[in-house]
């Protein structure tokens, strides 16, 4: 969302909550708003959650209350005037306005000019162009089950990336570990009774396409795919696994994580699975995400320092054995995991 | 420099020191110079003082081997894809080739591609420009000796910055650190036998016109400059000092720092002071440096990252403490300190 070639220029008004904003009602009409939370490093996803939905949500936020403009202090855990990107929502009954995200740093710097009580002015000028959509591609390859080829678990991963930096942990690392996991097995000739089939989606970052087409496309097949297990958190240590799917799964995925304990990485959560696996809920398919630990993975996630050298080959290596224990015992078990109840198919 | 507007594209080479690149000989001709070494941190300047020539100096190495420009593997020891800037010294005798920095990640990158053994190429587009010199000016206070005024010690920190961040440890806090030693020293009613002068440079960092110009206006009054003291390697915690001066020096300021043992501040080098009272040198006035950690300090040292939150405000306390201490001891001696020798004046 690009702004007037004058730019934007207005007072700035912060806010580090909904709440909060809301609660300014009309001084919010006319300015540019910041929302300034800070994150904290955690080794869970919760940090990133807990400030997130002030990138995805608060542009529409701050219009409903009139404001010309959104600002949102970095999401990230670094302090290396890194801004950092990612998606947005707008909603419809509000204006779209323009959105962007400043450095840690750049909010701190506005949050001391803010109080000393003066009116703080900035400009914005934004060039960025939302351009048609192009073609593009999911890429798929199968090991083939020995006893129920045509019942089906996908491990995905997701090949697209924000592009200030190359994507190393978001999410080059997940497509590693799932290309590797599957060499690894086709090497090992481990053949489990059902189908793996490797599914690298295309543009999960914005709007979810390849995992929606992959959805769509194999609609008739979806009630033969007994689980879909996605890596998307970088390459920290495997921790575990989450999963969303019917009564027992939680009891089944910590038997087959069993032999990962001296690994630490056998504990499993229910609720959660993945962003590109996300489009198979609605069809019931039981949804499984790898734990990892994001402990340092906000200090790069979506900015420009997601770069290769961040990927420590060691750890690359403990994530495939866990992935491949994780994907190898769901595939083989001779009972599926129970289906995604009716009630939970929604988001 | 710039480059035409087309850009120049040509092959890399890369090398870790100039001596590496020398025996590439005609190898190097037309192409673009990586100089590729990597900077560990320490606590003193010796990780940059090591690679450092191969950005001041190393243009002009590359363009005497025939190369079309330069670039250099960021000065630095973050991870954070942030280049580095700071100056450059072309000799006259051979062409003046563009050169630039490149994010440490960059430089792996292009490494592992060289290491492939097929020619990489990079085609280098640059706008900067050298503009006219601007009128600037050095800002100057004195705390008044209270038995010899007309005797000198200058206290130094410098205004300038690069332009990336905001300068805040380089040299912000060395500014802060001057100001705050005068009005404690004043605020205790404190005042030494000899005139305390506080004097912030300007332009330290792009040719050190400030210092010059300082010089130069008080030539006819550096014979009674007792010392120059400077502060310019960030907010870092204080270690001690080092000296340039005549016989004695060492132990005279190891006397001076003794109450500082607690902090672990009292240590004393000789050699060195700092770069904006360098040219008072000639004239054999003591250069004095406050040594300060800075394993830190080359994470965000002339980069987007040099911003106030990176500065500990104990940590600045401390350093003020100490410096403070510094100050008034060599301005308070019944001896002063003895001139540089004649033999250590030029540089």
């Amino acid at each position: 969302m690009g702004t007037p070639p004058e730019g934007i220029e207005a007072e700035v008004i912060e806010a580090a909550s909904f709440e909060e904003l809301a609660a300014k009602g009309e001084a919010v009409r006319g300015k540019i708003v910041l929302w300034n939370r800070r994150m904290l490093p955690d080794s869970t996803m919760d940090g990133y959650g807990a400030v997130s939905p002030l990138r995805t949500k608060g542009p529409s936020e701050a219009a409903k209350l009139g404001a010309l403009a959104s600002l949102v202090r970095s999401l990230g855990t670094a302090d290396f005037r890194l801004p950092h990107t990612g998606a947005l929502r707008y909603t419809d009954d509000v204006p779209h306005i323009p959105a962007a995200a400043v450095a840690a740093e750049d909010a701190e710097r506005l949050h001391r000019l803010l109080a000393r009580g003066e009116p703080v002015r900035v400009r914005l000028r934004m060039t960025p162009r939302m351009l048609e959509d192009a073609r593009s591609a999911n890429v798929i390859a199968e090991l083939r089950g020995r006893e129920k080829p045509e019942e089906v678990v996908v491990l995905g991963a997701h090949l697209d990336s924000w592009d200030v930096g190359c994507g190393a942990v978001d999410d080059g690392a997940g497509v590693a570990i799932v290309m590797e996991t599957m060499r690894l097995l086709r090497a090992l000739d481990l053949r489990p009774r059902r189908t793996l089939r490797a599914v690298l989606f295309t543009n999960e970052e914005n709007g979810l396409a390849g995992g929606r087409a992959y959805a769509r496309d194999h609609a008739g097949e979806l009630s033969r795919h007994a689980a879909a297990i996605e890596v998307d958190s970088g390459a920290g240590r495997p921790l575990g696994a989450r999963v969303t799917a019917g009564p027992g799964a939680v009891d089944a995925l910590k038997e087959i994580l069993r032999p990962l304990a001296s690994l630490d990485a056998a504990a499993v959560e229910a609720g959660g699975g993945g962003a590109d696996i996300s489009a198979m809920k609605a069809a019931g398919v039981p949804q499984i995400g790898l734990r990892q630990d994001t402990y340092r993975y906000f200090d790069w996630h979506h900015t420009e320092a997601d770069t290769l050298d961040k990927v420590d080959p060691a750890l690359l290596a403990r994530n495939v054995a866990a992935f491949a224990i994780l994907a190898y015992g769901v595939a083989d078990a001779e009972t599926p995991l129970a289906p995604v109840p009716e009630a939970e198919r929604k988001d």
